[in-house]
């Protein structure tokens, strides 16, 4: 047995962060700061040492960060993403340096005043700067020096202090051990975490030559994103009427949802909205104002889907060889065939997956709004999205993962850039406060980050529901400053708010089973695009709105009022952002602000500017008196000036 | 690739209990009851099913409990530890049961009124009955009758009940998934959980044969483990004079931790205690007497150890190749040799430190008390202890693992039977709550079982020093009651409390370095004695003070009182504890009582009988009144009367 080998002295135990053990890497964007933390320790009383060791990149050199030690044998190291679109690789070495250990025991004993012996005390230090001097040959003169004083007994603080800084330049690592582990960072590209999604059926426009006007409107309001539901053809089978009915008229124009038919499947476009040169014109017109489009990755059929007769062997079926629908008993959906992953062909559908996104990855998409994620195998997601990001590291897959919060955890873990969110359900300070310490300070950090979508076809929350502009603005900035990335479906700037009915979520006639046809011009008081401009045009100003992790709830009193602070990893973007979320009541509170954490003295008046209307306030101390309500304002984004 | 093979669709996260990701064992005694809990979970809203799979032993066959879903995909299974001084071994499978399945969408569909077609309803049920019949071949009666209703139609509940119970006894395991581990459970012996420790310093005595009547006193108090200090030969040089003076006089006895002379070293006796015989008889009259005897395993030296002459290569050396004395700078500790575990013949000093263990087994000792353990490689004790445990799994170790949480930690994870603990230093009512939360209900129960010290030969705490009788009987009743495994030095049932010094933990004249000769009918006043006994009467006759993990603390308001309660696992003997934490004062408090955990009605008088001194009360609802301090009353041990 290899005593040294097998049962080395240092014990390095939970390493954060680390998912699954391991299993799946840590995501982040450029210019994060990713503190990791250990419990390093040793028996006796000996100094340990420990570095961060990581590398930027499969094939780069491994560098090294000093790890502090906090208390109770906890050590930390903070590393700074600098580098995008690639992984970065981490673990942890540690040591015991002898010599290290040698001149701090010298300096007690030198504080004690023990009679120094040469050999009981001295004579190991000049054997150790040998061991030094055989490891790192070029130091020999400042050895010789170092020695030459220790043999002389000329011992003094100063001695101690220049061994000391010498000792962390030619450490002597004895019983070096390494993590078990070496883990990963995975990190996205700026739109991973930053990114303002609008959402439109191009069909409403009539086709993507139509679109392009607008693209200008939503250039206007702010956005970056812009997704639309699946562009493909649609079926005719079962195809559904208005307001989700199961029978249709001839004119009815069906779900988009319902994908394929004769004119092709997950790699046609709906002939109405024009071919494959109108799409990339379409892409093309997009990024010319700085707008990127993302499209929707729904992996199901229609009956008429090609798959249906080219791969029969792909889908669900009955023991009598029949093809199944889509079922959650008693409900049965007989517009749409689901797959089957694991069938007996299975391997041949995934790459057929796969190729869909390269498909459409070649035609000019890089994100994918991937529909319902949770009703397909977990680890097929892993699969592909990794499958993808392995050739294409700027692709961004958005789960729609409306589901429970396992899964829903799991699928982000496994590769989901983001996720969409239970904070359409959110609506009390209580609620809001306990869902985004989950998300942006629990370990959900390090891999799951929301997109807090406002609205989207499926779903008028309640809270909207015949609700006021105010209501509407209220939910807008919240998503849009609690998250960094936050999205709405068209209609929201209109405020429209009818239900299908008594306690549905849907919308009344929804766009999804027919055209909508919106003038953005006629109802002046119930358009809020100037204020969605006014918020996106924040949000691009100010870098601490652009990060995800640094949410700071502020005390607050009223149940009412909810306040909260995001700043830049500097300390030189602090906005401060309050919040009515009665929002058509006046309510007043007092916010308290840790002006401490901000380096701001509390005896000193400092400026705060509200960059919704940039009115201009000087505050003195931690607790600043607001009121919200009156003359439609529902909020307020400070801004600390910090001059 | 293998689809179903490299991506299964169930996943299996959050397995607990399980140490270290099952580096290490979790350990337990007879008859406790494992809670093992999973997250597991699917896509979309097929049912999945899971075992807890078990053996008792290596060599035995699997046997599995089913796992029942709680909420938020959380599963859970309860195992009961039937065998003891053998591993368990435990893992999960899982799998979906598609006929399982489609027996719940009949329901559904049935109970939804849907219209049921044969081909799209039914078909698959009966082929899903072929299925099983071909795996379990004979149930075909059963399942021709099945497939006959399901062909005419007969579909009501009463079919559907009897299709899920036999479903229950035949199921289709499909997708089977196991968790990617094995995790074990070490069962220790009763001891290991349930032990109260006498420590006395047998020189005192004169020898073993003196102590045999000692064994007598202790045995009436009702200790069941009598620990000896080293009872190895006591090396000359440097040895410590009264008082741990660095001086000694002729007639000084020496510190029985500085182990080795010419007489031998940890394989020997002291001469002045007797021989081997003697040392043997007196195991003997112990064990007679219900006693086990546990020793001390300190693995250091004394500058006369006969190691020193035969293995000096075992020993940490100074450059110039003289052995250095154990230091903890800029204090030196002179009559010591601390051993060198990662020496370049480790391993034999490593194979002599299990010799050592396996003299005394054979000698028969069972039980080692480690010294400073922490002081030691810390894998080296995973090495030995398992080594050990592997051929005596009856053998217990207690370490004395003074040190930082984390470490402290490691050791029992590493295989400590038993440690010391923090609960010296746990005065008030807070540190107390809190400490012993984190000991019973943290993940550390599965690992670490405190023994409760009251006193040692190194520590008479603050708390004890200068203190009354009262004072004493509160710390030791707070220990045997909190932890079902406590120890006390002897003296402590004569209230011994003068220290070395103002500010020092340490006994003034402590036995360490002089032979103490005490009269325990001397101070009727001061000898608690016969409070002692009657505390180990009531932990030997109620199961529920036998157990470690069942502790709950009781609602109460005032500061001073401290309120517990345990029960058996089978709530059949519950005890309630009540202690006056200023024992020396009258205080008052009322007292919570979780009746509904406990199956006791609120409306309906119930009985507790104090068994300190037998007085009984009616009691009735949640609320009880308390008052302690009059007439020497320091503490209520309740017992519930059920019937």
């Amino acid at each position: 047995m290899n005593i040294k080998e097998n049962f080395p002295p240092i014990i390095i135990e939970n390493l954060t962060p680390e998912i699954n053990n391991g299993e799946f890497p840590v995501k982040c964007g450029l210019g994060e700061i990713i503190k990791i933390e250990a419990d390093i320790f040793c028996h006796g009383h000996e100094l340990i040492q420990a570095n961060l060791l990581y590398k930027e990149g499969h094939d780069s050199d491994w560098k090294s960060i000093p790890m502090q030690e906090l208390v109770n044998n906890s050590w930390s190291a903070e590393l700074e993403i600098k580098k995008e679109l690639i992984s970065y690789f981490y673990t942890i070495e540690t040591w015991i340096d002898p010599f290290y250990n040698w001149i701090n025991d010298l300096e007690k004993k030198i504080k004690a005043k023990v009679q120094i012996d040469y050999f009981e005390d001295l004579f190991d230090g000049i054997k150790f700067l040998d061991e030094i001097a055989f490891s790192y040959a070029e130091q020999m003169s400042q050895i010789s020096f170092f020695q030459n004083y220790i043999k002389d007994f000329k011992i003094n603080f100063e001695l101690i202090k220049d061994l000391k800084n010498f000792t962390k330049k030619f450490p002597l690592k004895h019983f070096k051990t390494y993590y078990n582990k070496i883990l990963e960072i995975k990190v996205h590209r700026k739109a991973g975490d930053f990114s303002a999604w609008y959402e439109f059926f191009p069909r409403s426009q009539g086709n993507f030559r139509n679109c392009i006007s607008e693209l200008n409107r939503i250039k206007e309001m702010g956005f970056d994103v812009v997704y639309l539901p699946p562009i493909h053809p649609i079926g005719e089978t079962n195809k559904k009427g208005k307001n989700n009915s199961l029978i249709s008229e001839k004119l009815d124009i069906g779900s988009p949802w319902a994908i394929g038919n004769v004119d092709g499947g997950h790699k046609a476009i709906h002939p109405l909205l024009g071919n494959i040169h109108d799409f990339k014109d379409f892409i093309r017109e997009a990024k010319i104002r700085g707008l990127e489009i993302a499209i929707d990755f729904a992996l199901q059929c229609s009956p008429d889907h090609p798959y249906v007769k080219e791969h029969p062997e792909w889908f669900n079926k009955n023991a009598n060889g029949k093809i199944k629908f889509a079922e959650n008993p008693p409900k049965k959906y007989q517009d749409i065939y689901p797959l089957d992953f694991y069938n007996d062909s299975a391997e041949e559908l995934w790459q057929e997956c796969k190729n869909i996104v390269e498909y459409w990855i070649k035609v000019g998409i890089k994100i994918f709004r991937v529909d319902n994620p949770h009703t397909k195998p977990l680890r097929f997601w892993y699969w592909l999205i990794n499958e993808i990001n392995q050739i294409y590291p700027d692709v961004i897959f958005l789960a729609e993962a409306f589901t429970m919060p396992k899964p829903m955890k799991y699928l982000a873990k496994a590769g989901f850039t983001q996720s969409y969110t239970y904070f359409t359900w959110r609506n009390t300070k209580k609620e809001i406060i306990e869902y985004l310490e989950e998300l942006t300070q629990s370990d959900m950090k390090y891999y799951f980050r929301g997109n807090f979508f406002v609205n989207t076809p499926d779903i008028l929350p309640y809270i909207l529901q015949n609700a006021s502009p105010n209501i509407f603005k209220m939910r807008f900035v919240l998503a849009a400053t609690l998250s960094s990335s936050y999205g709405m479906y068209s209609g929201y700037e209109l405020c429209e708010n009818i239900p299908l009915g008594e306690g549905k979520e849907e919308y009344l006639d929804s766009e999804k089973y027919e055209l909508k046809h919106r003038d953005y011009s006629f109802f002046p008081d119930k358009n809020i695009m100037s204020f969605i401009s006014r918020i996106n045009i924040i949000r691009q100003t100010n870098k601490a709105l652009q990060l995800y992790t640094n949410l700071i709830f502020l005390n607050s009193y009223n149940e009412n009022i909810i306040a909260y602070a995001k700043a830049d990893l500097k300390n030189e973007n602090i906005i401060i952002i309050v919040i009515n979320l009665q929002a058509d009541s006046i309510q007043e509170d007092h916010i308290e602000l840790p002006l401490d954490k901000w380096n701001i003295n509390e005896n000193i008046e400092y400026k705060v500017k509200d960059l919704l209307d940039n009115s201009e306030y000087s505050w003195k101390g931690r607790f600043n008196y607001i009121k919200l309500g009156e003359n439609g304002k529902i909020a307020h984004i400070f801004k600390i000036n910090l001059n």
